[in-house]
């Protein structure tokens, strides 16, 4: 992996480099061309030193006084990250959250596309999902094998998670975000993100008079 | 609010409350009474001395050597965030994504309950989900007052999110919770957080052999 340096960067710092984008991205969209590590620091609450401290660990990006060019370190960041290619994603479970989530247009030039959509339940299998049909959590493994799929995203009921993960794992997939509200356990050579609007809301209500 | 010091403390800082606030639970669910900053970072991937740092913002919570009583600093923690009560949300939009919201179990004992949907579209409201009806959002700014309701959860689609937004604000929400693929504007005052599945997808593609 050429965008891979020899130094080990702490995951933390990985991280925030998403974060960075969307708001590189952000700016390119309001036109912009340059910005600075104050600018994204005040947009993202990170401190410009902690910005320009972390895109260092990738090389010179922009020099004191003359700013980052956003086009640039866009595309640097998309290297690093390797979203400057598409993957190939499946979603399991096909309830109110798979289908949400198999609609949801924020996936669109970001790196992602949805490959598949699985399910285990008989009145689910061969419903229609905007362009999906549901597919058989039975013939998962094959479609995930075939296709070289290294990612998916969990939206199944809570009780159901980690045996759909173990699966996911044994058919291939080295990356699951888990919507289920509920910890998972994979093997180190697995990684896993959590989607948990608890944290999200917890981070606001210390800023609220009750 | 008592639970705050004179002292002000980093946003970023208190972005990671609500992850150690997390892993505390799973560790109390695991039957533990004590944990370090050791056994937390190795969970989080955030260094032990951050989370002494972090912490010691709000008070000692533990010696060296000793670590720190789980089941105190679960309690010291809510009283930080304030979930120590139970704060009144609303859902807007009651599409798949609203109705996957309104189903989620894991608000529960976390310091959040639903406490209406909804939803502009005269097919939906009338409509049952789970416990709620959903309501129209031409009676949210007369609930959201009558209620005291600060908080919001936005699952409606990306073109009609900033509008919604500007009622929600309108009528008193202090916090929102994004989950359209858009960038919302809102007044210094009020918080705003965004659900973002690709930043997580993003953060585990570094680590993928492409």
């Amino acid at each position: 992996m050429s965008a891979k340096s020899a130094e080990t960067i702490p995951d933390i710092v990985i991280g925030r480099l998403p974060l960075y984008l969307r708001a590189l991205r952000r700016l390119q969209q309001d036109d912009k061309q340059v910005t600075s590590s104050q600018e994204l620091g005040k947009r993202l609450d990170i401190s410009s030193a902690q910005i320009r401290k972390d895109l260092s660990h990738f090389g010179g990006f922009g020099k004191q006084g003359t700013g980052y060019q956003i086009e640039f370190l866009i595309e640097r960041l998309q290297d690093v990250l390797q979203v400057n290619q598409d993957w190939s994603v499946v979603v399991v479970g096909a309830g109110n959250l798979g289908i949400a989530i198999s609609h949801y247009r924020g996936f669109q030039d970001r790196g992602f596309s949805i490959a598949d959509v699985f399910d285990i339940s008989p009145e689910k299998i061969g419903q229609r999902i905007g362009n999906y049909v549901v597919q058989p959590v039975g013939s998962m493994a094959e479609a995930i094998h075939d296709k070289g799929i290294k990612i998916a995203m969990l939206a199944v009921p809570a009780e159901d998670a980690q045996s759909v993960a173990d699966q996911l794992v044994e058919a291939g997939v080295r990356a699951i975000l888990n919507y289920a509200p509920i910890n998972i356990n994979v093997p180190d050579h697995v990684q896993i993100q959590y989607i948990d609007p608890v944290t999200h809301l917890q981070r606001m209500t210390y800023y609220l008079e009750a």
